[in-house]
Parts: structure tokens; C-alpha cells; sequence
């Protein structure tokens, strides 16, 4: 680490939205490392001004390889929730979107893997490395065991391990980072939806009886999956996740040690506190299919 | 088959919401098999009163049971939906099913199974049979091949090939009798909220544009599980369904040839066709998982 830091030069974040991306600067800030940090627009929030963005639409990649390469920038750390699917429509191209447009066309439609992988193979190309952002802001990262005063029981732990193996065995059709288990029983599975649409889906479904709405009890599972790209997609909670489990009664959140964000997470484990949740950093190593 | 309708005697319908319980006893009678209707009060419709049902409550298994030996039947069939959960709270048990409140409770907390299949031996212990609605009504499996104007094209075939993938991947885990899959992704899982709101889940998302909303894309697949019982909870479309998916404009729905109910098979196909879905019927022997 210490010596790409010397090596690497002055570090991109591209912001999307949600509290992170403020967050890594400031760990990045605090590490010494110059950086820049370009926002999406329409994703990133005000939070980033402090940190003098340059502010970008979809489709000003000519204009953002030019910030890249004025500043000096060689790595780049992607991080925040893309929420909105770009209205390719609406994207107005730069001059050098349009000249960079064949291969993006070829890196979109081409090969087995997942946009996201495509899209950083398109950066490589360009001679610019994606960096993790717990690389940079390794205090991000769920730590090992519980956050909360709360802890989960026998019922949550088994949920846990059927949650975790479920969501490692969904890796290979490229979903599911999050799951819902409630004695046993898998609740929910996110796919498109995300996270938070998933946990409202539990609140609703206990709402109407079906499934046991009795007590606090499930628990929300989040977890990386085999192959996932570790540099721009772990999965991440936040003040928002606990707020939505908490309407869903589930009794916790378990969360992969050193494999999921947490943003804001002084304000995620007084949230979880005051509304009774347990949230909990496991190791699931165990828990890999096959395993 | 034969044999067993000549030594089983009249056969008992068990009847829950929907079309299929009345096309389930209009077969029945067809075949010539004398047979009775206990309709789930709160559940089956009125489309039962034609076969003069016996209207049950929940908690009132001491009547179950009795109706079952005054008839003379010693199998029964268990068809249509039980939308809603009982609430035990409201459920007067009746003497029969005080006396067999402890072998209920026991099976119900016990065992690794689900609780449909625990639910089962308790008919079975008290020398009721199960017969699956399949077997004296084949005639509503969905058949292989497409049932519309519409087949799918080799998108649509590639989805439905993921698609079942990973449902059969999804039963170790006893969901995902459903899926959708939208130009190779996963969209949608289906876990505790059902296939309709699945659909409507989609549909959503194709608005807000989580999904690409572009055109007739995507496959609603649904088959068996590896390690259903098939005798009581066989997949099922019908005209809601489609009417669901059209919704969602998906290019059209993918069932298992002969592990797939079609309840209202002329509405559900007239329906398919006037929105330009696809409905068919597909072997799916290849998809298991490792295979």
C-alpha cells in the first residue's frame, strides 16, 4: 500500500451518492495522499463541496480522462450508489466519449461478465488502475463481532449461516448481496431491487401476515459473493439499512467482516442501538458453497 | 392410476382460492370418480358451491377428520392458494383437533422439513392419503412447447435457461419457485411475497428505471424445485399472471412442461396473445444444477 502511495501519485474518487464518498475523502485527506474527487451529477450530494469537486455528467468521459490526465491522476477509487440508470437518451457525448465510442459499445455488449467489469477493463485500457476503496479507507470496513449492545441469539445465528449460504450460493448468477432469513425460512432475496426495497418488501409482507410479523425477529444478511468485484461494488449499510430493518422488526443485520462498508457508522450503530437491532460484523468463510 | 381409483374409494377435495379447485373437482367428476369438496372458508370462492362443499374453518381439523370417515375417503387432494396465514390468535379449535393439538404442535416445530410436508404426515398418520391434483387432473400441467402466437426468441430462450438454472439452484434453500431474468441478469427472485408481487416488483422498477424498460424484454420463469412436494404445491399461472407480466412488459413466461399448473388455460392463453407474451412450456431435465 505504502509504496503504490509513493509510486501512484495523486488518487480520483468518483463520487456517487450516499454518505460515502465524503467519507473516503476525508480518510484520504487524513492519510496525507492528494487527491481530486469528481462528482456525478445527479448521483453525489453537496457533502462533496467541501472537498472542490469538479462535477461531471454521464457522458463527459472525454472531459473526465482530461481531469484525470491535468491533475495526473493514474488510480481512481469509484465509490457511492449509482441510482439512477443513466437515459442513454438524454447523455450528450463529449468529443472524446465519441472518440473512445466503438470500444465502449464493443466493452458493453461483449463477454460474460458483468457491466461493472467491463466498464473497469475500459479505465485499464485507458492506462488508469481502480483502487478498492477500503484500500484507501480500510476504516470503512465492518470489523469482527458485534457493534451494538445488542448480540444475535441461537434462532438470528442460524439465520446468519442459512442467509450467508445462500447469498454465496446466488454469487454465481451475479445477485444477491443481500438476503432476509426468518427461523429459517429464507423471507426475501434482493436482486434488482436493492437492499432497502427488499426490507420494505419484509415490513409489508409481516403487515399482511405473510410471514410471522410476532416479535422482532429475521435477520437482514449482507455479504460479498465469489467473484465479486472487490474494488467498486461491496456491499454497504448504513443509518438507512437499520431504519428499514428496524420497520421490518428483524431482530439484526449481520454483516461480512472485512467485506462490507459501513457509512456513517457512528450514527448506523446508535440507530441499531436505539431501535433494539444488533448489528454484527461474522466471518463467513464457512459458509462457502460446498463448504 | 386406474387401480388406485377402483380400491381408493371417493376421493376428497380440499379446497383453497382460485380457478383450479373447481377445474380440479370438474375433472374429478369427469373421470367419474365420486368425490367431496371441503372448501377453506376465508379462502376458496364461490365457483365451489356447485360441487355443494363442506365449508371449513381453520381449527376445525375434529370436523375434517369426521367428514373424511362419514364419506368414506381416504385421499384426499389439496388445491388452490391459502393466501392468508391463519391467525392461531382467532382459530376456535374444535374437540378433533384439541385431542390432536400435541402430534399438530410436535410436528410443526419439529424436523427439518417444511411445514407443508409436516403438515402431510399428520394426514398421512392418521391414514389419509395425499394425491397430487396432477394425478386426477392431468389435463391442467402445462404441456411442452409454446402455447401462444408467441414463442421465445433466442433472448428470451438464453433467459429461460438462466432462469432455470437458478431456480433449481434456489430449492436447496425451499424458494424461488419463480424468477425473472431480463437479458441475462437476474431481476427479480421470488421468495415469501409470491410470484404477483414479483411481477409488480418489476414492473416497478422498469419505471424508475432500475431496469431497462426498453422494449418487451425479459422471462418470467417458473418450475419445480429439486425436492418439491409435488403433490400439494406444483407452480401455478393463470390469467393474473400474464396480465402481471404484460404489465412488467416482459417478452413472456416460461413454465416447466408437466411440473407447471395453468389454471383457466383458455383465458390465460387468450390473454398472453392479445398482449403479445410468449407462454410455453419448456423441458427443463438440463437445468439441474451441476448438470
Amino acid at each position: 500500500m505504502s509504496a503504490a502511495k509513493s509510486v501512484a501519485g495523486p488518487l480520483a474518487i468518483v463520487a456517487g451518492g450516499g454518505a460515502l464518498p465524503a467519507e473516503v475523502a476525508a480518510a484520504v485527506a487524513a492519510s496525507g495522499r492528494p487527491f481530486i474527487v469528481i462528482a456525478i451529477r445527479g448521483e453525489a450530494g453537496p457533502e462533496m463541496e467541501p472537498f472542490s469537486p469538479h462535477w461531471l455528467d454521464w457522458g463527459q468521459i472525454g472531459r473526465f480522462f482530461d481531469i484525470l490526465k491535468s491533475a495526473g491522476c493514474r488510480q481512481i477509487v469509484m465509490i457511492g450508489s449509482v441510482t439512477r440508470r443513466p437515459d442513454f437518451r438524454a447523455v450528450t457525448p463529449d468529443l472524446g466519449a465519441l472518440a473512445r465510442l466503438p470500444k465502449i459499445v464493443a466493452a458493453l455488449i461483449g463477454g460474460d461478465d458483468t457491466v461493472l467489469k467491463r466498464v473497469i477493463r475500459i479505465f485499464e485500457d485507458e492506462g488508469v488502475t481502480i483502487v478498492a476503496a477500503q484500500d484507501v479507507a480500510p476504516q470503512l470496513l465492518a470489523p469482527q463481532g458485534p457493534l451494538t449492545r445488542g448480540r444475535p441469539d441461537a434462532a438470528a445465528l442460524a439465520d446468519i449461516e442459512a442467509g450467508s449460504r445462500l447469498v454465496a450460493t446466488l454469487g454465481a448468477f451475479d445477485i444477491g448481496q443481500g438476503v432476509v432469513v426468518l427461523g429459517g425460512r429464507v423471507a426475501a432475496v434482493e436482486a434488482a431491487e436493492g437492499t432497502d426495497r427488499m426490507l420494505e418488501r419484509v415490513a409489508e409482507l409481516k403487515t399482511i401476515g405473510r410471514l410471522p410479523a410476532k416479535g422482532r425477529r429475521g435477520v437482514l444478511v449482507k455479504r460479498t459473493k465469489p467473484g465479486q468485484e472487490l474494488r467498486t461494488d461491496l456491499p454497504t449499510v448504513g443509518p438507512r439499512t437499520v431504519e428499514l430493518a428496524a420497520a421490518a422488526r428483524l431482530a439484526g443485520i449481520a454483516v461480512e467482516a472485512g467485506g462490507v462498508l459501513i457509512a456513517e457508522r457512528g450514527a448506523t450503530i446508535a440507530a441499531a442501538d436505539k431501535a433494539k437491532l444488533f448489528l454484527a460484523g461474522v466471518r463467513l468463510d464457512s459458509a462457502e458453497p460446498g463448504a
